[in-house]
């Protein structure tokens, strides 16, 4: 068994996905320094009619996955963090509850929502106090509130913002502001512009005291359960503190509009396509194959893990598959799919497929310069009903048809053009290409 | 010949796109308001640094097209603008030249900036005014100033910004804020939170009186011109000016993280895949199988023709081809290229591969339920070596065979995964995978 590992360079915006690379690497970072109870709620109750849609947003799917379940998983990847309060609309009680089922998050735990933001982060607060209740959960020291449609907050920022709240009572996220922003007169002209070097937008997440903040709540008003948008603003003025505010990175921004959409789906994909596992077996010319491969991709920013053993019921197997959301098998011959069978299954029984589809590209080097290429696709059309299992796991399976040549210049230039198109199969995991068989 | 047109619901955000369309459809709508020269000032000095990348965001490709040609673009396309200046960095004309003769912008000048965003608007401005100068431009009644990263800006918004100007000597778009604003104190505690309905984002673009805007910029002190963020501000400033502000569309957003960049390529891919123009030949089954197909493609929100003809010289052919980015030409014989190459010499000769890549899809249906794949595959093998050449003209050309079957459900089915992949192929655009064969 050899594994090489090469950690490529991760884009200025990337937040750490998939969920088991994050804790096989950086998540106990808090473990030394959060030593008091920390719990999250978590208000998903918006509308999405921002973006004019049918459903509200936090229920929009990237890869067959709806945004709430991958901010839900944001916070339960971190160790420190021992439960999550997601205050939902009565009606999406169900949906929720499916979703929590569906996707194994395991520290979760559901509340129904109030008419405003505010009366539902009041909801999720309530849980740590109730009396008499079967579901009461151990009040935390700090709680951190969180928008259901940030999905990309990382353990890094958590962990400032729950030290801060914890020395000050209060803290919040702040970014600096993209636009100049101006006051208008009611007519819709301009009155005057803000000095952008005083003013910051205010971000999610915060996090404060919990005796701070729920004590805050008790004391609101009508009008401020109603109107007011901000948490930072309750605990000043019913508690007289100011929050300490924290510039976090640009990766905390909102889903908002539908370009937004776009962009969390495009960072979603960008964050499972970092690393490859190249499966080689042992035969020579797959091995060397498997070298020329990772070459290519490294170059092109993935991290790749070389197996080039017999997939037995090695151990080690299992755990080089479990940890990356893209499979390169390469065989040389037809008679492979016991071989490829076996992965699949391995793969299946990880928790891989539960948070994102898995990639599997099944690559046949043909070493046989002579041999037609319509004889190895009858064989490797078999393929198509494979992927159609696979696909029900959430494991996508498509062919690639790899024909050697002793020239060099052609070989490389198959190589060049084999790099695309796998790159291209695992950057758009696209389901409607699975069983497809691509000849390079 | 028939045409059968139909026009899908567009999503929220979706900005006109392509050009050729736009023209043929609304983009007249200012010229009987607009009786006055307007031009366009286009600052492109940014750095990029927000984003970490090594060349300025506003020269990022999407489909091989730096986003300032998609901006420059924007205007292009409006009739009643005659004159746009890009303002740009000293070490960047060059570059700045090659995209406006790859790109075709006809109406387009660069002018080399200055230090600052203001000297650089500045710089744009003289050249309407400077005497002695051969390169001297007709001096417009009202000039647009806009952002170089905000590529999709609509004619109807550019309309109102253009109107107001003339009416209040300035005007500028507007949006409400996405986030609460809060003044901090220097410690970075937060001072008090601003009320969210008073305040706006200031966006672009804005639009002015030449002549206002112009001795605003003339009586500039070295201290606006070096910290000075609104054009807005100048003019209410030194001319006493209070700006109209117009709240613009969600289609106004600048480019400025990596997210954006995401972003705007779904959204340029999405306005690419607006319309598709399947030629269906004169075959009764293609004629069959092209109006099946307009069904699914019209019911998942594409605009659909259909052109049912042999596609000899006739000028209607050429017309329907020139109006869509997306061909899906359908074959019942595998002698067929004469027929597709025609198709991809027709597209050659429209302005549209200049703007972005045109998809073409060669399906072959095979009509005889016995044949074998593989001779069918080796037929259309040689499909590879004619999508490479197309390729070098921005034309993406892929196959697709789709086996007829009289088993009614098995035929649905394959009419419902052609029509997945042949939706994923005109949204993705992937260069990596044309000359692939798909088998549905």
């Amino acid at each position: 068994m050899e594994t090489s590992s090469k950690r490529a360079n991760r884009p200025a915006e990337s937040p750490g996905f998939p969920p088991c690379e994050a804790e096989s690497s950086d998540s106990c970072l808090g473990r030394e320094r959060i030593d008091f109870p920390v719990a999250v709620v978590l208000p998903a109750g918006g509308s999405g009619e921002r973006m004019g849609l049918p459903i509200p947003k936090q229920f929009c799917t990237f890869l067959d996955r709806p945004l709430i379940s991958y901010t839900i998983q944001a916070f339960e990847r971190v160790p420190w963090i021992e439960n999550i309060i997601v205050v939902v609309a009565a009606e999406h009680l169900d949906l929720l509850k499916s979703i929590i089922h569906k996707h194994c998050h395991k520290k979760t735990k559901l509340v129904a929502g109030g008419p405003t933001r505010h009366r539902s982060i009041f909801n999720g607060l309530q849980v740590f106090v109730e009396n008499g209740c079967d579901s009461q959960l151990p009040r935390p020291e700090v709680v951190i509130i969180h928008d259901a449609v940030r999905p990309f907050v990382e353990e890094e920022f958590l962990l400032k913002i729950a030290t801060a709240a914890k020395q000050n009572g209060a803290a919040g996220a702040i970014r600096p502001l993209v636009s100049t922003v101006i006051a208008t007169t009611p007519e819709s002209y301009l009155d005057h512009s803000l000095d952008r070097a005083r003013y910051r937008a205010s971000e999610m997440p915060q996090g404060f005291l919990f005796d701070t903040i729920y004590q805050a709540y008790q004391q609101c008003s009508d009008y401020d359960f109603e109107y007011g948008t901000e948490c930072l603003h309750l605990v000043l003025q019913y508690s007289g503190i100011n929050a300490k505010l924290i510039e976090g990175p640009s990766s905390l921004w909102k889903v908002t509009y539908k370009r937004d959409l776009f962009a969390a789906e495009s960072i979603i994909k960008e964050n499972l396509s970092q690393k490859a596992c190249v499966i080689t077996g042992v035969h020579e010319e797959a091995i060397h194959l498997g070298h020329c491969l990772e070459k290519i991709l490294v170059a092109g920013g993935m991290k790749v893990d070389i197996i080039s053993t017999s997939c037995g019921d090695d151990g080690s197997f299992a755990k080089n598959v479990s940890e990356s959301y893209n499979l390169i098998h390469i065989t040389v011959s037809t008679a492979c799919f016991p071989e490829i069978k076996h992965t699949v299954e391995t793969v299946r029984k990880t928790d891989l497929p539960v948070l994102g589809p898995v990639v599997l590209i099944v690559v046949h080097l043909n070493l046989s310069e002579c041999t037609s290429f319509s004889k190895r696709m009858d064989e490797l059309v078999t393929i198509r009903g494979f992927a159609k299992e696979a696909k029900q796991w959430n494991i996508l399976v498509y062919g690639l048809l790899l024909n050697y040549t002793k020239d060099k210049q052609k070989w490389n230039e198959a190589l060049e053009s084999f790099s695309c198109v796998a790159g291209t199969l695992i950057k758009d995991r696209k389901a409607a290409l699975t069983g497809q068989l691509f000849v390079v």
